[in-house]
C-alpha cells in the first residue's frame, strides 16, 4: 500500500555543527535501512528546498506512522501524507503497486 | 530529468456523458502512450479525489510543458509541477533517476 | 484501518428539485449499506455546513478510494482524507480500532 | 453533545528531555481519566504528525473549554474545534450520539 | 449556550429580481421569529459585505444546526460557526451568557 | 459604533510564571474597567483557544485603536477588527446598537 | 473618520456590452458625487487589476456601509474594509485626518 | 508615481526597552523627514495592529526600494507594496496624483 | 523601470473555438508589438499552466496599467504585478535595467 | 533551460553584525561568479523586501539544486522554483532562451 510523503526539514540555523552532522548521518542510515527493506521505494530531493518527496510502501497506516515518528529528524520536520491508490489508466505492471 | 506533477480534474457536473466518456478514453490512451515511451514512469490516484500524482521523466522543461499542454483533459485540470533531483540519501540504484 | 474523511457538498442552487431529491436518497441508501457492512463506522454532520465528518474502516487505500469514488454525490463533493493510527494514550479497547 | 477536536503539538526541539517526558506522562494520565469518564470517546493519531483527532462528548461549550484549557500540553498546542450534530443518513444507533 | 456565526451570502448576480426579493423577505421573517424567541440574540451587518455576524443562544449543537440548515438563504450562504464560552475576565452579569 | 474584535494571545511557553500572572491580572483589571464604562459590551472565550471574541462600542476608530493599543497583553496578541453596522433584519431594539 | 477600502470587480466575461457600459457609467457618476461631497477623498487604480484602493471619510460605520452597499457594481464586487486611525509619526497637518 | 505600502512591525517582546525607544524615535524622525520632502504623502495607523498603511510618491521603483530598505525598523517589518495608477473615475484634481 | 508580471488565463472550457482562436491570435499580435517596442522584454511560459511570467519595462505605473488593461485576454486573466529594482549583487551591465 | 527562482532572506535581527556582513559579502561573490558563468542571467531586487527574483539557466534540475543548496545564505532563505519554457508568442530571438 503506497503513500506519498513530503518531508520539509527546518534545522535551527545556529544548531551546533557537530550535532547537525550526527543528525544528518543517522537520518541517512535510517533511511537507507528502510530503502533496502523495500519500505521506502522512492526518495527524491525537491529542487531548491531542504525537503524531499518520498513514496512509502507499508502494510497499514500504523506501520507508516511508526516509520515516520522514528525518523531521527522527526522533531525538525513538517510532514504531509497522501494516500495513493492504483490509477485506472496506469499500465498493468504499475497497477500492481 | 524527473518532475512530480499533480493533476486535479474538474469536469462540469452537467457535462454530456458521452463527451465525458470520450474525453476520459482519449486521456487514457494519451497517458498510456507516454507511459510506454518511458516519459511518464509513475501514475497514482490520490485517494478520494479526482486527482493523480505522477512522475515524468523528460529531457527538459519544454518537453514537459508540451506533454502536459496536450493532455486531452488539460483545459479541465489544475496542475502543479515540482522539479526533482537525486537525493543524497537515496541508494545508488535510485540515484540514477 | 481507519481514515477520517470530510465530505463537503456543493449542489448547484438551481439543480432540478427532483434530481436533487433522487441524488440525496441514493446517497443515503449507499451510505447506510456501508454503515451496516461496518465500512463507515462514524458519520456526523458538521454544524452549519452541508458537510460531514466521517470515519471509514477499510482494508487498504484502494478499497477506501473505491468506496468514495462511487458515492452518488461524488462529483458534487470536495473530499479530504486523513489516515489515522492508534494513539499511544488511547485506552486498550480503543486502540484496537 | 459531540465535538471533533484536532490538537497539534509543537514542543521546542531543545526542551529538557525530562521535562518533556513528564509533560507527556501527565498528558496521558489526564487523557485517560477523561476517556474513562466518557468525556473523550475517540482519540486517534494523525499519521506522520505530532497531532491527534479526537471526539469529545460534553454537556456544553463551557465544559469542553475547561477540559481543553487544562490539558497539560495546552500551551504547546494548536487546537481546532468543530461542533458536530447527528447526520440524517446515520443509522439509528449512531444518531443517538 | 452561545455560538458566533458568520453568514456570507452569494446570490447569483442574474437571479430573477422577484425571486431575490421573496428570498430576502422570507429570510427576514425567519430571522425575526428566532430573534423574538431569544434564539438569535445578536445580528450585525459586516460593513461593506453581504454578510452578517450573529450570536445564537441554543440548547445544543443539533438545535443550532437545524436553525441554520433551515435558513431560507442557506443554499446561497457560506457559514462559519465558532463555539463560545464564558470569559474569566467578563463581569458577573455577562458571564451568565 | 460597534466593532467585532478577535484577540488571540501567544505568551512564550517559558515566560516567567510571576510575570505571566501579573500580565493576566493587569489585563483583567483593564478589561473590566472598560466593560464598566460601556466601551467593551461583550467578551466571550473562543472554545479551545487562548483567544476571545469581543464587541467594542466606541465613538470612532481612533478611540478603538487607543483602547486596543493599551491592552497590557497587546504585544503578545494578534488582533483582527471588523466594523459592524445595524442589520436591516434586526429587531428595532437591537438596531439602536 | 477614515477607512481604506479595496474593491475588486468581477464582471461576467459574457455580460451584455451595453449593460456593462451602463453599469460602469452609473458607477462613475455615483463615485464622483461622493468624491465631490468629500466622502470619498482618494480613489486609485491598482495596477494590472480591475480593482481600486480607496479612502472613505465618513461619520460612522453605518454611513460607510450604506455608501458601499449602494455602489452600482456592488453585487459584482469583493470588498475589504480597513479602519484607519491617526498615526503618531504623521505630521500635524495629516493627523487631523 | 504612487505606491500603497503596508508595513507591519514585529518587535521581539523581550527587546530591551531603551533599544526599542531609540528605534521608534529614529523611525519617527526618518518618516517625518520623508513626509516633509513630499515622498511619503499619507501615513495612517491600521486600527488594532502595530501596522501602518502608507502612500509613497516617488520617481521610480528604485527610489521606493531605497526609502523602504533604509527604514530604521526595516529588519523588524513585513512590507507589501502595491503600485497605483490614476483611476478613470477620479475627479480631475485627484487624477494628477 | 522593470516589473515582473504573472498572467494566468482562464478561458471558459465551452468557449466557441473560433472566438478562442481569434482571442489568442489578437493577444499574440498585441504582445509581439509590445515586445518589438521594448516594453515587454521577457515572456516565458510557466510549465504545465496556461500562464506566463513576463518582465515589462515602462516609464511609470500608469503606462504599465494601460498596457495590461488593454490585453485582449484581460477579462479572462488573473494578473499579479511585482515592482523590481536593481540588485546590489547584480553585475554592472545588468544593474542598468 | 530556464527557471524562475524567488529567494527571500530572513536573517535573525540579532545576528552578529560582522557575521552578517561576511555572509552578505560571500553571497555576493558566489552570485557574481555564477552570473559571469552565464548560470544566473537575471537578478532583480523585489521592491520593499529582502528578496530577489532571479532567472537561472542550467542544464538540468540537479545542477539547479546544487547551485541553490550551496548559496551561502541558503539556510536563512525561503526559496520557490518555477520551471519556464519558451512562450509561443515570444519573438524568435527570445524563444531560443
Amino acid at each position: 500500500m503506497l503513500f506519498a510523503v513530503q518531508m520539509t526539514v527546518e534545522l535551527p540555523p545556529d544548531l551546533d555543527p557537530q550535532v547537525r552532522e550526527e543528525l544528518v548521518t543517522t537520518e541517512k542510515e535510517y533511511s537507507q535501512k528502510l530503502q533496502r527493506a523495500g519500505k521506502w521505494p522512492h526518495l527524491w530531493r525537491v529542487v531548491g528546498e531542504y525537503s524531499n518527496l518520498s513514496v512509502f510502501d507499508v502494510s497499514d497506516n500504523a506501520e507508516l506512522h511508526d516509520l515516520l515518528w522514528n525518523l531521527p529528524l522527526f522533531k525538525y520536520m513538517h510532514i504531509t501524507v497522501t494516500p495513493l491508490a492504483p490509477h485506472p489508466s496506469a499500465l498493468a505492471a504499475d497497477r500492481q503497486a
